[in-house]
């Protein structure tokens, strides 16, 4: 039997129509490409939706069409997620950091039709232009007084947006139509386009208010650092505005210290990111002696956050919120977030649940199977592929039915490529990326876990453990250290740490230091570049 | 273009399987009929949930089927909540408030199959039973020891579950079949079923936990003194697990005294209910001479909150969020929060803003017309019949398609019959209910504000203004006072009182002195009963 309640279809627009109504004076601050801060609230920011809108229209989008952007994290940025979404077309977020190769290949299998570009990718665009689609139109997020002579000609945004009116007659659409694209980061042959829709955006925006509870809420001043390029900026153009809080975007400057004085003056008391940019904050807080002011949160997500980051921002009072999640769970799967009573244990304690990357949230269903695919039990014991379901996540990537084939198993459920365990309390620990996991003689070597307690060497900056073909035993770990200062901390101290927590054939068999680590377009450790660079390593024992 | 995401039907089960497992320890006090307090936590309930859903399974209970209950703010009547629509069945709460003959008429034309009745209500079935559906099957809310002897088979609720296990298989169901049917109080002619969603369910609960990011966040303790009984205690039994708020259930005692010794011993932060509920309360603290302590918020809807009550919780440091309803509405529709720029208003302003029904949740649309039914602008003046529209509203009645047609505007908006202006900032002003508003001379006044202005005086316990037929002007208002003491205050200080801030030709008539006013099943003022009473009463100046 049905219920009798009226059916309307769940639409991204109605969150900003609301925050204008509702928290008309909730604040967007931006760092500008231009060099300045902009200030507006979402009211404003309705009306410019609404001439944003009219001049999509004007250039021909339509429903379903693709839109695309390549820019920072800006109130433009953000006005290009909702106008976009709410003429019913798809917003085609683009991460600047991909290789070239990458972008061309994109923007080309989205069939994006106009690009929108941050006046730092003018020289980018200068030099794809030719291999970008031949139809692609090209619209700078600046006014006439930045605009750059160049050969690629470019409208601008905000001669597009004068004259039109501010109000827009959103049509409905129904709430499984597309709104976001967006592709992984590619770590592994083509990127793969995540195709979001309206029903998936709102209700994760709905899932991460409930769950944030302590940020996500009217005032409270948020610092999305995770690129709204990538993933919808963890959900927060979304969540922000359905809760009332106020955005404050760093626009390119994510540096320690730009992102520090950033924080002080716009009083940001919880922060959004990857742990390599708070490699970068903590750096500067211990120049600096001391916690920006206001700061009491930081989300950290991304890759594993290790131990020695956490105490430190623990210690300091701010509050470490470990979550994890993909491009293709919209992105949030779970949340580090501990109850009251989890909040009375000792400091140790908490770091170490602080160290798992925390418990589903609402709408997500977890499973960890065997090879067979078999269910293996929440018991903080078994690991197994870890596979997710639920309304903000992937039934498959856009126009490509191979992968779309091989992403979910028979039981609908999507294939996560990593390997974790879930303890009887739901804690959620991620061993490894399938990919990244060592294969020794048969067992397994989780290179998260050997990096978590490197990291805490006090002449380590940053390290990485990959597998390094072995002819014995298959593969081995190899330790990859990029030291802090002068100092190179010999092996033999590292596997002392090491040895208090793992056993001997899990030590690394040899260590080698680097100046940096490469980065995926995420910002995350690009364990396949390492693993190219050394894949002719030859380990001591094995020559 | 639809997107490429999984579509996971909303199910109400969902909620309390992710309480169960991220807020186990979140606690359900309950004040039993028993006598006793009773304690339990959301990991605990998710058991006896799924044992009760054997049970009813093994009583024959078919998705779709309604099964009624007639019982307090409870653990088991939130159990049956859960397992009733968790196995795609309708839980049909009943008022236990209405009349005989209306009880009758809804169970039959519920076509309820099984009824849990708390033992309160044994004598009201012993009554009835001859009367109720003739196949209908009783289930006693309470363990073997406290069954009574009775002339009704009554099953055993601890009985059935016993044995049960408590591991269930929950159905996947179409998120808009039915799960909830509430009838109306039916003020005029027979009350009318609104049938709720397992969809309208789930996204009434994530609004209001956006909505009230003060009170429906993880350990909050949270008061719901609404009725289990009538439109789903305003949400609260799914918002609160969602967020993993604790729930304190006050049971039948919902007098003053019994309230605050519940929320002084429970530390409740935050309180749901009528303003007649807070009139009782105030009176209980007035005389201990504090607010019991942790209270720290009071949510007042259902019908208007006057000024005085208003204040008085404000002045004693309880935050007063008044919000406004209705049973088609899931019930929520506007909510009366202050965003944290209007908190630093003079006290004065906060007040005025908070005498209004607030603003609306996201979801929710709301339109004021004309009588041809022309849309009337948002200025604060102009004042029409309220339209709403959104995902928790009820498109028609159950079973009924005379008020289905009756319910619903051309344009798909339901009519409320309330009489409302609403202003820039999107606070809405109740006027009146159309069916009480005074028509006088072709010009109306507004019983809700009369009334409000009178509550001020200190001799006034309680009041109502209704109209009464008059041969020049159509109708006059009369005021009916039910006196604080002894004292029956005279028309002339009321008068003193109005004429600060209305008409002259808005005073009313003539002044009644009540001992009580009549109340509805809901607890508020049965102005169709003054009405009757008062049908052949003369004015003064009409005789
Ligand atoms: N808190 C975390 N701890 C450990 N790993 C994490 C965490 N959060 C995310 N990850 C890793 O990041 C992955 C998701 O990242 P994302 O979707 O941004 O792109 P990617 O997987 O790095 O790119 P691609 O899929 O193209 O290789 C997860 O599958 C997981 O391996
Ligand atoms: N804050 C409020 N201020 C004034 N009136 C309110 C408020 N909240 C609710 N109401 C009134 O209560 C009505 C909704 O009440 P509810 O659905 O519980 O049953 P009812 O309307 O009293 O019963 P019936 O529809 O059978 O006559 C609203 O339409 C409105 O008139
Ligand atoms: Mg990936
Ligand atoms: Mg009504």
């Amino acid at each position: 039997m049905q219920g009798m309640m009226m059916n309307r279809p769940l639409s991204i627009i109605d969150i900003l129509r609301y925050a204008s109504e509702t928290h008309p004076r909730g604040e967007i601050v931006s760092v500008r490409t231009e060099g300045d801060v902009h200030r507006t609230n979402y009211r404003e920011t309705m009306g410019r939706v609404g001439q944003l809108a009219h001049a999509l229209k004007a250039m021909g989008i339509e429903k379903g069409d693709r839109v695309a952007t390549l820019a920072w994290n800006g109130y433009r940025h953000f006005e290009l997620y909702y106008a976009i979404s709410g003429i019913g077309a798809v917003c085609h977020t683009i991460n600047p950091r991909l290789s070239a190769e990458q972008l061309i290949y994109i923007t080309h299998h989205a069939e994006d039709r106009v690009l929108f570009v941050d006046t730092t990718f003018v020289p980018l665009i200068e030099a794809l232009a030719d291999k970008l689609p031949p139809n692609m139109r090209y619209v700078l997020m600046t006014d006439r007084e930045h605009m750059p002579d160049s050969k690629v000609f470019f409208h601008c945004y905000e001669e597009l947006l004068e004259g039109c009116p501010a109000e827009y007659d959103w049509p409905t659409v129904p709430e499984d139509s597309a709104a976001g694209l967006c592709y992984t980061s590619g770590t592994t042959g083509h990127p793969k386009g995540v195709l979001y829709s309206q029903r998936s955006t709102v209700l994760h925006a709905f899932t991460i208010a409930v769950t944030q509870d302590g940020s996500l809420k009217e005032a409270s001043r948020l610092l999305p650092v995770v690129p709204l390029f990538h993933v919808n900026a963890w959900g927060l153009p979304y969540a922000a505005p359905l809760t009332g809080a106020c955005l404050i975007f760093p626009g390119p400057a994510m540096d320690g210290k730009s992102l520090y004085d950033l924080m002080e003056r716009e009083k940001v008391f919880s922060a959004w990111g990857v742990p390599t940019i708070w490699l970068g904050l903590l750096g500067e807080i211990k120049e600096r002696g001391r916690n920006p002011e206001g700061f009491g949160e930081v989300i950290i997500g991304g890759s594993a956050a290790p131990r020695s980051m956490i105490e430190a921002f623990e210690k300091s009072g701010v509050t470490v919120c470990h979550a994890w999640g993909m491009t293709e769970m919209s992105p949030v799967g779970t949340d580090g977030g501990l109850s009251s009573d989890m909040k009375a244990l000792p400091f140790d304690d908490q770091i170490k649940l602080k160290m798992t990357q925390g418990r589903r949230v609402f709408g997500v269903d977890l499973k960890i199977v065997d090879d067979a695919g078999n269910r293996l039990p929440h018991d903080g014991v078994a690991v197994g592929e870890l596979f997710v379901r639920g309304n903000a996540i992937a039934s498959g990537y856009f126009n490509n039915e191979e992968a779309s084939k091989a992403a979910v198993d028979p039981e609908g459920w999507f294939g996560t490529g990593d390997i974790a365990s879930i303890d009887a309390d739901g804690f959620l620990r991620l061993q490894d990326r399938a990919k990244d996991l060592i294969k020794s003689g048969g067992e397994w070597i989780s290179s998260i876990d050997l990096e978590n307690i490197v990291m805490a060497h006090p002449d380590v900056a940053s390290c990485a453990v990959i597998a390094v073909p072995h002819p014995k035993w298959d593969e081995r770990p190899l330790l990859c250290v990029v030291p802090a200062g002068e100092r190179k901390p010999p092996k033999e101290e590292m596997d002392k740490m090491l040895l208090e927590h793992v056993a001997k054939w899990q030590l690394p068999d040899d260590v080698v230091y680097l100046d940096a680590l490469p980065l995926t377009a995420t910002g995350k450790v690009s364990k396949l570049t390492l693993r190219q660079q050394f894949a002719d390593y030859k380990l001591p024992d094995a020559v």
